[in-house]
């Protein structure tokens, strides 16, 4: 059926314009009429009077298996946190608690307005394990990037030939689905050259991104150069897999030499603003690189640095920290950080234009801005930045899927899933012998 | 009548402690019971499963009358934001607008968790600007610490006898009430040696807090070591008006010895993480000056430069930086950054005990943590900190008053507030020649 978003201001995000309208969105999930228009008796009603309705965001850096690890290191250091919480519970996850987590994160991503995600999969304990977070994913249905994350050295260190094989078969099982499967190498230090290579062969060969944990923290970059005498986009430029095909997550730590190595390749930057806080690895210099032309979308990152998946309160992380980077209060304005959100974020996973335009797409959200936190809007641009958070999301919709309908996720009995993911992660807890 | 808070799980601020029960507040809005005990039938019964319950949040300093100006200086830097925004705006303010962004600030503060907040009042263009901020206290009945703004230097001095006779005829008119009148130099190079001290005494003939900005940009450093040849801290202790009943707010920019000044003298410190982000005014070094005993309360700030008073979504975002600042992921855990809020805010407005303790006023709210955003939960005070923001409280209760319940702020035509707060702002930014 037809789907009739009444009465709100409608953003443009690629121009930073807004005007009031409606928007139909046909049976076939386009967008068919936009402004004032007279509306099909069937369509579906989503009143949308005081909202924002704009292309969704998007969650361009996450894992959700850590959506059972909130806050357990609020007190750690980085080292700390990993050998003494993240490993014990990643070996101690089962098939089902990978699909539990990761069922929750969707809920939560969608219930704050994200429309599609990436997410870095690093539960690859069996097939099994990956098959249970494919398959929720799958079952879910939001635009996902799925980047299947390996390494062939040191610890939990996989075959090559094992990586692209499972690989292969993950693909194949998301043919046709709203899933699309890419390379995700996870640890750059613990990656040979020859599979780095490999791999971004097999990248090109699908026409599919190759998006990589790189210069998250000093000590990261030490272990770079110690191994080859190279920092990470050096490194990556050297064995040739450096192009726009190329997604660098956090790249907090990047030397001059390496920004400019960015910019000519067209690589994507991943900006993990809030992760980078939490974790104390460093402000990524986002204004220079936005001011140089370098692509930058946004990531929640895992629930276990975060500890939340709500981009639009990251929305305003982001902007604050640029303001503190560069000392400077005009770093990045809002209608810079909902263009990474959007416009950047749909490219990164691979989606067409975020354009508000006839024949695109849907994948709205309509965000209510006249609540006591936001009121009164002089311009709605700001508003989402600044005062919004993902309680005030009322509606989602992905295609001819509505996903949220008056803040209700659509489909799932919330309450019990929270129930049961919460059972779940206290089990999980006591095995891994941390309760 | 008695009001009992039913099935949450109840925190102890001040030890970083929790346990799950009920609370039961008397008819005279003093805690009656905790745990499990029979409640009379007469209670009105709040719902409190999921909900962490915990003595609210204290907003410790904020300029109501910023709340028509969201977002105006989102493009600006500092001074083209106060010369070309704040000053043209605050000029063309009638004490109606004073009143009803007072209102609607008041308003969003207490849906947002806040029991208790600091008024550092900058309109003082008539008495009758002062006397409609003062009117919206009073009525809203939020307990208020109302610190009067002034320069007797510069643009907008006022002479030294008029701000003590204001500052004596605003105490007369809140005699009695929640509201307590306190002292609040505006701007530090603005006020001369003299009014300081003799203020000072007013304050503690009084036994009211000597609340200041100070020390919030290096440039604000610059002109009092160009006027005096000290910093911001010395000039206080010189001048003999630095003591536990001092309030520096910001306290960005503070040497090693201003800090040793600050610790020893009991004074306490009002930082505001947000604005201090937003203005790119620096990071204050929390941690440190925690770590040395000096009493920190949390501010939101004005709307102007936040742009909200969202506490709880302010509660991550001063751990994000504590970290940032010290590249120390464990510089301040979610029980400091409570306490901060609750325990130390409390004492900064001049209210007694925050313990959750029978006897005690009742000052307290329910945050739902059984959200996507929040679940599953291991620890409460983790989940408040990183996962729960504004929306999510339900329940807020000061004394025997239900201020908000079920989200819903009682006594107040909210949707009806925003309309009217929207068409004044607008008005008022014509008459400003800002639109």
């Amino acid at each position: 059926m037809p789907i009739w978003i009444r009465g709100g201001t409608l953003l443009d995000v690629i121009n930073g314009t807004f005007t009031d309208g409606d928007v139909l969105i046909g049976a076939d999930g386009k967008i068919a009429a936009l402004g004032t228009f007279a509306a099909p008796e069937s369509a579906i009603v989503l009143e949308a009077h005081g909202c924002a309705v704009l292309h969704g965001l998007v969650n361009a850096h996450t894992h959700l298996s850590q959506t059972f690890m909130r806050g357990l290191g609020d007190d750690k250091k980085l080292l700390d946190w990993l050998k003494g919480v993240v490993w014990k519970l990643q070996a101690a996850m089962t098939p089902e608690d990978v699909y539990l987590a990761t069922l929750l994160g969707l809920v939560e991503n969608v219930t704050c307005g994200v429309v599609a995600l990436t997410e870095h999969h690093k539960l690859v304990n069996s097939p099994a394990h990956s098959d249970a977070a494919l398959r929720a994913y799958l079952e879910f249905g939001l635009p996902t990037l799925f980047a299947y994350g390996w390494n062939d050295l040191g610890d939990g260190a996989l075959q090559l030939d094992q990586i692209i094989a499972e690989m292969e078969r993950l693909r194949a099982t998301a043919h046709g689905s709203n899933v699309q499967v890419c390379v995700g190498p996870m640890v750059p230090w613990r990656c040979s050259d020859e599979a780095m290579q490999r791999t971004f062969a097999l990248a090109e060969a699908w026409q599919v991104p190759f998006h990589l944990h790189a210069a998250e923290t000093q000590d990261e970059v030490g272990l770079m150069i110690a191994r080859n005498g190279m920092r990470h986009i050096e490194w990556l430029a050297r064995l040739g897999v450096l192009s726009a095909r190329t997604q660098v997550v956090h790249g907090v730590w990047l030397s001059d030499d390496e920004m400019r190595l960015l910019q000519k390749s067209g690589a994507r930057l991943i900006h993990c603003p809030t992760s980078n806080m939490y974790l104390a690895s460093g402000m990524a210099k986002i204004a220079p690189l936005f001011g140089r032309g370098v692509p930058i979308a946004l990531g929640a990152d895992g629930s276990g640095s975060n500890n939340s998946q709500d981009m639009l309160e990251l929305l305003k992380i982001a902007a604050l920290l640029a303001k503190i980077e560069t000392m400077d209060a005009t770093a990045l304005l809002p209608r810079h950080i909902l263009y990474m959100a959007c416009v950047e974020g749909a490219a990164a996973v691979g989606l067409s234009s975020a354009a508000l335009s006839l024949g695109n797409v849907a994948r709205l959200i309509c965000v209510d801005i006249q609540t006591p936190r936001s009121a009164p809007v002089h311009d709605p641009f700001s508003a989402l930045v600044y005062t919004a958070n993902g309680a005030d999301v009322r509606h989602v919709i992905v295609g001819n899927r509505i996903f949220v309908r008056e803040r209700a996720v659509q489909g799932v009995d919330v309450a019990a899933l929270i129930a049961e993911c919460t059972q779940a992660a206290k089990a999980l807890l006591r095995r891994a012998e941390l309760l």
